[in-house]
């Protein structure tokens, strides 16, 4: 199942108010997840806070998968499109799959051959940073290059959505606690990554954190562990590996945060970047205004940003 | 005036739906903001989101300021505690006053007594790092130390609450965009602060992220630049020092960042602590189960936390 959060064109995407889940269905059709529920389930509405759709122990998402099983009917469809629960993708002003998540977690230097590339130490635990959550952005939005850095890099970047809240779990039992997952960019700004030694300013300018355009639930994802992951810059592909590179796999992350820090539905993990990022390369290559960057993980479609001067 | 966030005894108080906002009345009275300005005003209710209660630009805050003016008449008090929209702070639950804010940003050595004490440079620029929400507490809630740290440590800081958007805010501006300020404590795990390099791990473990009792609004506090700052443990003083020993100032932290980030109402910055650190004792201090942590600002109240093994 493929999810998306939508809004009507020209509501106010700041407010949650306004957000709706949706799931993608065959020919570039959406299914607005609140409206479909009602109409099998005495269970009328939706969730009253955003993330509660992703949380598996209340359930919502159960009944969206039971929704969207009906699809497979022309003839539901044909009456979901005469009612208005279920209209075209180009009708609707997509967001981020998950437009604020509760907390961005980024694993750094997680891929055997980017450590290789780079000459750095095999690291012997996860190097965690953070993204802040007002960074985030959806496919098609524009990525805005901040006047006062001159040095902004992409990293492609396999995300992953915890759906069922997590603490103290063990490798073993991690795997459960994951939705799905999304494309995402860690777009940063190296002149200030160099100049802070703490990271997080680098990576969480606005619009710095592109996600999506969906969001693939685990059951339709395949192996996390081996999809390929590449980044397109103007067409050009800059990084090209897989995910079976993680030094750190998915559920060694889940394991070595939740011991101390919960996790919660709707986080998002970053699990690091293949090689062949700009600041690496001889000579480098910086973002500019008019750029497009093109992700595309194996099953995730394509997460495509204009980048633009501010 | 102060604010606290409190839900009904034995609520669950990790759902949003069940936190209100408060004013904190003479006699140690709590007053429910939500009925109290749908008394008073046309427009009933509360906030759809929570957040939106600390955002200037929406005018609640004015309508509690409203609402709370009448406190002064006992009369008025009276009719409120018969109607149970005032009721003893001993009877709620109090929360953090921002229970889950949508980012914690942290300023590392910007007290310039702690700075010398260290022997450190003085920084150019601020060094800011991340605190993930969901350590967040209140006053009174245990600090739970993680099984996996022998080294975990208190650090008194002066929390600010961001009162409405500021994006590129220069710093002649920037104190508009206050709401208030509260005692706040970043307790950090010292061990995992040195070996994973970037800090958010170790300062994000759960309720590694005490603030409150109250949030006191900006008008009420005094020049934040010129305020008290101490922390004792089990009663003794380990850190005694003063704003005014800031390095990088209010305005100067919200100018910085919001060049770039985007601070939204409810954000938190904690601008960084006093020197008297136990890691930087001779010996080291490390906190211990048993142990009680106050970290007091003038005008603040005082933030208690116990400390209890995991």
């Amino acid at each position: 199942m493929r999810l998306v959060t939508f809004t009507a064109p020209g509501a106010d995407a700041a407010r949650a108010a306004t957000w709706r889940l949706g799931v993608v269905l065959d020919h570039d059709l959406i299914l607005d997840a609140a409206p479909a529920i009602a109409a099998i389930d005495a269970v009328a509405g939706a969730p009253d806070e955003y993330l509660d759709w992703f949380d598996a122990e209340r359930g919502w998402l159960a009944r969206v998968r039971q929704a969207a099983a009906r699809a497979g009917d022309p003839a539901a469809v044909a009456a979901w499109r005469a009612a208005g629960v279920v209209m075209p993708a180009s009708g609707v002003a997509l967001l981020a799959p998950i437009p604020r998540p509760g907390k961005i977690v980024c694993a750094g230097l997680n891929y055997r051959d980017h450590a290789i590339e780079t000459k750095m130490d095999i690291p012997a635990s996860p190097i965690l940073f953070a993204k802040f959550s007002s960074a985030v952005v959806g496919d098609g939005a524009a990525v805005i290059l901040p006047a006062t850095s001159h040095r902004i890099d992409y990293e492609a970047e396999l995300a992953v959505v915890i759906g069922r809240r997590a603490r103290h779990v063990p490798r073993e039992a991690a795997m459960a606690h994951v939705l799905g997952y999304m494309n995402a960019n860690d777009v940063s700004a190296r002149d200030f990554q160099k100049d802070d030694g703490q990271w997080v300013r680098a990576k969480s300018c606005d619009t710095f954190a592109p996600m999506g355009p969906w969001l693939v639930t685990a059951e339709s994802a395949g192996d996390p562990h081996a999809l390929g992951v590449r980044l397109r810059l103007n067409g050009r592909v800059m990084q090209e590996s897989s995910t079976s590179q993680f030094i750190f796999d998915i559920p060694a992350l889940i394991a070595f945060l939740s011991a101390t820090t919960t996790l919660e539905p709707g986080d998002v993990i970053l699990t690091g970047t293949p090689p062949g990022v700009g600041f690496a390369r001889k000579p480098p290559v910086y973002l500019a205004a008019g750029d497009v960057m093109d992700v595309e993980i194996d099953g995730l479609g394509v997460l495509r940003n204009p980048v633009r001067a501010s």
